[in-house]
């Protein structure tokens, strides 16, 4: 009855008949070439010449049962390609790949992945056919989701529409949502920052790095929480491989801020001498090599809970039913940049005590 | 001829046949049916049952000229449901779309996004149809594409293989050239706050909201880049939008930078007043509505500057031919990271100069 609808009628229809919104009953078309096991390719030709008219594809012609129940798939091409007198029963291979009509449309993304299919049967709870969905509308659910994704990992909301038609007014709003919690986390640094403010008036110093540090744990956080939440999307990563993920991270934070701390050392030292041969003056105090190793060591730290941070968030997320690219670049900078302070003052407190502070 | 190979060998093949990596040669299959306009339906299905078997769809049935030049493409189920004795000069409509063997993957992707087909045909510079492409093809390259993007976005060279796949060097190695690459950027913050270290020392104050206001440019930056990065892949906004853009990313970043502005000054304005009533102290010193208002404008100015300069520096890479995903949140972050900071110290002399600098 369905099938009499015009594609209008028929979206508003199929919301009545229940399908959760980004369903897979949402997506799949009604419109499809069911047959019989015992008829012949013939027979299924002149079926196809019949009433074939409406379907949306004729790539695949479906085999049910005598209950509508699907019982396999067969392409079209087999039809095409094997004499006239075969019966479908020798055609047909025994093994299909469906859809289940409540499924998410993310589900069916992965078996799209899986099966590399150009079109997909949709069943029912008791196995009846009762839909299709092509990989063209897989394309778009692809995009609309690796959109989405892309914005909320921006540190936004997802815009529902594209950026040149969407309102100005939705827009903002869409963005200052986040922008003001991140705003209303990125205070906690100033709260964190008075208890140290003692400590600053003694070593300004220490204030020279501070964004270099805090930023550089940012970095590398939103490095590692990107490719979480990509790897979750695509299936390559699941929940379970947390373990692996974090045992991996641990290593790539130390190899990095290894790196960056080395550098960092090298920065203030070479600077340190340089001014003092040259300009004859200590822009680090007497005390630069404690400065230096502050500096350095804070880096490793940071930079390690910044890769760690920012790989076990999504995880911690999808875990919590939430989208794990709500843990945006922006998010988990914000995050590290109050711990990433707390991390290099108490450090500094650790190496600087009786000499500057 | 290249239909007698293994895949294997036909890769091998057509990269020798000189289509560039990236390209629609690299991604065609040459196993395709062409008819001619004078065959009947008939014969246009026996010859499929004859040649098909090796054809990658036989969705399409294409039309070519005498000399192989492509003039149509039919739907095969024209085929299955015109009567055998139709002509395929009655059944093609004379309209078809067709990409280039030398265009590349980007430029087919927006194609199959425009005419929504589950294959298009390509040709050579003559118009000598030579293969075709199918949409499951192109669901891998727009995956493909967007995990690059969104890796690029959070501030790294895109891996070539899955995080869990890939080896550890290698990872450590995309990941670290970028962040040394932001590290050694966001080292110009430590030399621009040297120059301030006379204000600092004078107005200790100022240090404790400089991470609030730098991260707050950072993350509407960063948003604004994400959006711009995307509607760009998705050809949304192209090159010469940009001075709209701009006029629209203006305002976006005056009315987000004052939401935060307002936020910012009613923080520092709340809490000194709360510290005086109830804990008999100033926090933020004797002048702590100089302070407000430096936070506060500081806030309005970084946030336009992030805004701008993130949704400006996609149009500029793409005009310089780099890839727009290069200007990443954390690329965006440590620019405005060091110009952010100038903006805050400068608004504090202006401000401040007299009373408390």
């Amino acid at each position: 009855l369905i099938r009499l609808l015009t594609p209008e009628e028929r979206r508003i229809a199929t919301s009545l008949l229940g399908y959760p919104e980004g369903s897979v009953g949402r997506l799949m078309t009604p419109d499809f070439i069911a047959v019989h096991e015992d008829w012949t390719v013939q027979e299924v030709l002149d079926y196809v010449r019949q009433y074939g008219r409406d379907s949306e594809t004729l790539n695949f012609v479906y085999v049910v049962d005598d209950r509508g129940k699907l019982i396999d798939d067969v392409r079209m091409r087999e039809f095409l390609l094997k004499p006239l007198t075969s019966k479908v029963s020798e055609i047909r291979d025994e093994s299909f790949a469906a859809l289940k009509v409540q499924d998410s449309q993310e589900d069916a993304l992965n078996v799209f992945r899986k099966y590399d299919r150009a079109a997909l049967p949709v069943v029912d709870s008791n196995g009846v056919l009762v839909g299709i969905v092509t990989s063209d509308d897989m394309l778009d659910v692809a995009e609309e989701e690796a959109t989405e994704d892309i914005q909320k990992m921006g540190g936004m909301e997802a815009l529902e529409e594209p950026y040149m038609r969407i309102s100005f007014f939705q827009m903002v709003k869409k963005r200052a949502v986040w922008l003001v919690v991140l705003f209303l986390g990125e205070m906690l640094t100033a709260t964190a920052m008075a208890n140290y403010q003692d400590e600053l008036a003694k070593a300004l110093v220490l204030a020279l790095f501070l964004p270099l540090i805090i930023s550089s744990g940012g970095n590398s956080g939103s490095q590692a929480s990107t490719l979480m939440i990509r790897a979750m999307a695509l299936g390559e990563v699941t929940l379970r491989d947390w373990w692996r993920v974090m045992n991996r991270e641990l290593q790539a934070g130390l190899a990095l801020g290894g790196i960056l701390g080395v550098i960092g050392v090298v920065r203030v030292s070479a600077w340190e001498m340089i001014a003092e041969k040259y300009f004859h003056r200590q822009p680090y105090g007497a005390h630069w090599h404690l400065v230096s190793l502050t500096v350095g060591i804070a880096l490793v730290g940071v930079v390690l809970w910044g890769t760690l941070s920012g790989s076990m968030l999504p995880f911690v997320l999808r875990r919590c039913g939430a989208d794990p690219a709500t843990s945006s670049a922006p998010f988990v900078a914000t995050l590290v940049d109050v711990t990433g302070l707390i991390i290099y003052f108490s450090l500094a407190l650790l190496i600087m005590r009786g000499t500057m502070l």
